[in-house]
């Protein structure tokens, strides 16, 4: 029988699992519910018995099983500790001793966003390379550093938090994390929508943004349809992301940049618009960096726990 | 016979040579000129020669010779070759073959910048951390960039090129890399030099600084002294500083950043000008980042060199 190794990524809803051979092609993938009561006292537990039964169902010897990659929403030491995992209700548990000790099987554990990043450079949109940043544009705006195939945890947890760079100091709302003028500010989901919600109450250009409520993706749709005022709104994001990219490519100079969440869903066009600015603002050394779409979406996180595994 | 490692800085007007014992003790030092002419062919040949005639000086036997590690000035791929060094006249040259086969000793070579931040890290303001990011504040801006103590030398050897970070949308003046409102523009030593000389023009405020030419240090001199209109600039030179070195810890979130170069011969007060706007701008999870003095001056070059050798 050839090996297999297992990614989890845990959510606060559900747990994804998936069963990968050693070349990273996955063979399985299957949910189960994150029960997040009593402190998520059970979570652990229903890992373990999820993949038990899925040994036993598919006749898989244990001997053949690689290890088991998780993926946790918090900060994770390199011994396994989860310090605290808000969503999950956890609060200092070594995931590693826990798990391998229902299992017999070997276990690593790290951050989730680090997790989907090492996924993405493996067999995503950075597949590869090894000088990879994943940057997230969803709720918010998440990065994860990839330096010769290695995350960049940083000192305290805090690499790749990217979507705090300050970018304008002429910004009057605070940001999630109390800053004024952070990245996210502008290039996440909501980011978008507040800039277009600007731009419709300065101009008086006719638009169909102008009709309803609007989302990210009715920018993007309307900047696809070549809608004038949704085109102002696409260039002023894209220099803000452009110019964040750029401050991220002088820092640690990566091969590529692979863009996820949900803002991406919109396609290239967000690249399009942001790679102008990108090279205006980076150092003229680094500005050979490649952009590509995240291919994985909501599986980067079991591929990139199973990477966690085979590393070396 | 204890064993000893050779360090070495090639810089354009003379190469520095320091021989340590394998815990970094320097032993001794010395320098030779660097003969550029030629295409700088007799450099390594007078490098080999240098280091055999210490080696007969003090009867130490090849064999307990660990290495010999090399900083040059170019971008140096990862078996030796230097692409270009333009202050050596190099193109194409691996150093690592050409010097291994005059001395018979092993020999790593990198880039110069990175090799003094290595330096730092092992036995400068850095000692003790392995996350660290050496700033130069001289002529220029320049960054070394040390995850789990490996320097980042990026896809096309542009890491830690943060002098390059846009922080400045209302800059006029061009930078030496042709962009507009680069960190360097206002942190390096003429940086300071052209706020204290905006400054003057547009306040009427008295100050020691309008007397005769002005240079950085008279700037800091200033400072100390209680200059009014001198301790306005250092907060305009604080603001840029921090909010550039707070947009290098969103990215590698370091543990220490250690300040070197002409500028921080001023000593503590850059920090203490800059330490308040770098909590003001840095993502709060990566707040707790240290601040420390350069050490090494330098010497920097010829300690990171040995270390190289002796890194694993």
């Amino acid at each position: 029988m050839s090996k297999v190794v297992f990614g989890v990524d845990v959510g606060g809803t559900t747990v994804k699992l998936g069963c990968f051979d050693t070349e990273g092609q996955l063979l399985d993938k299957w949910e189960i519910p994150t029960r997040t009561e009593d402190k998520g006292v059970n979570i652990i537990g229903d890992i373990a018995g999820s993949i038990l039964v899925k040994l036993a169902k598919d006749d898989i010897d244990k001997k053949d099983v690689v290890g088991i990659g998780i993926g946790v929403p918090g900060p994770v030491k390199s011994d396994g500790t989860v310090i605290v995992a808000v969503n999950l209700g956890w609060k200092d548990i070594n995931v590693n001793t826990e798990l391998e000790e229902l299992t017999g099987i070997k276990v690593k554990t790290s951050n989730d966003a680090n997790v989907a990043a090492l996924g993405e450079m493996w067999r995503g949109g950075g597949q590869g390379y090894s000088n990879v940043v994943a940057v997230t544009l969803g709720t918010g705006v998440g990065g994860g550093i990839i330096v010769d195939g290695k995350i960049v945890n940083g000192a305290t947890g805090a690499g790749g938090e990217i979507g705090h760079i300050h970018l304008e100091d002429n910004e009057t709302e605070a940001c999630g994390c109390k800053g004024h003028g952070c990245l996210e500010q502008y290039a996440s989901a909501t980011g978008v929508v507040r800039l277009a919600k600007k731009k419709l109450a300065d101009s008086s250009k006719d638009s169909v943004l102008r009709e309803g409520e609007v989302t990210a993706k009715d920018v993007w749709d309307a900047v696809k349809a070549g809608d004038e005022l949704a085109i102002e709104v696409a260039n002023i994001y894209g220099e803000y992301l452009g110019k964040g990219l750029a401050a991220v490519a002088d820092v640690v100079n990566p091969e590529i940049f692979v863009i996820g969440g949900g803002v991406s869903k919109a396609g290239r066009v967000v690249i399009e618009y942001m790679e102008p600015y990108f090279d205006k603002y980076v150092f003229p050394g680094a500005k050979g960096a490649k952009f590509a779409l995240a291919k994985l979406g909501n599986d980067a996180g079991i591929y990139g726990a199973a990477f966690l595994v085979l590393d070396k």
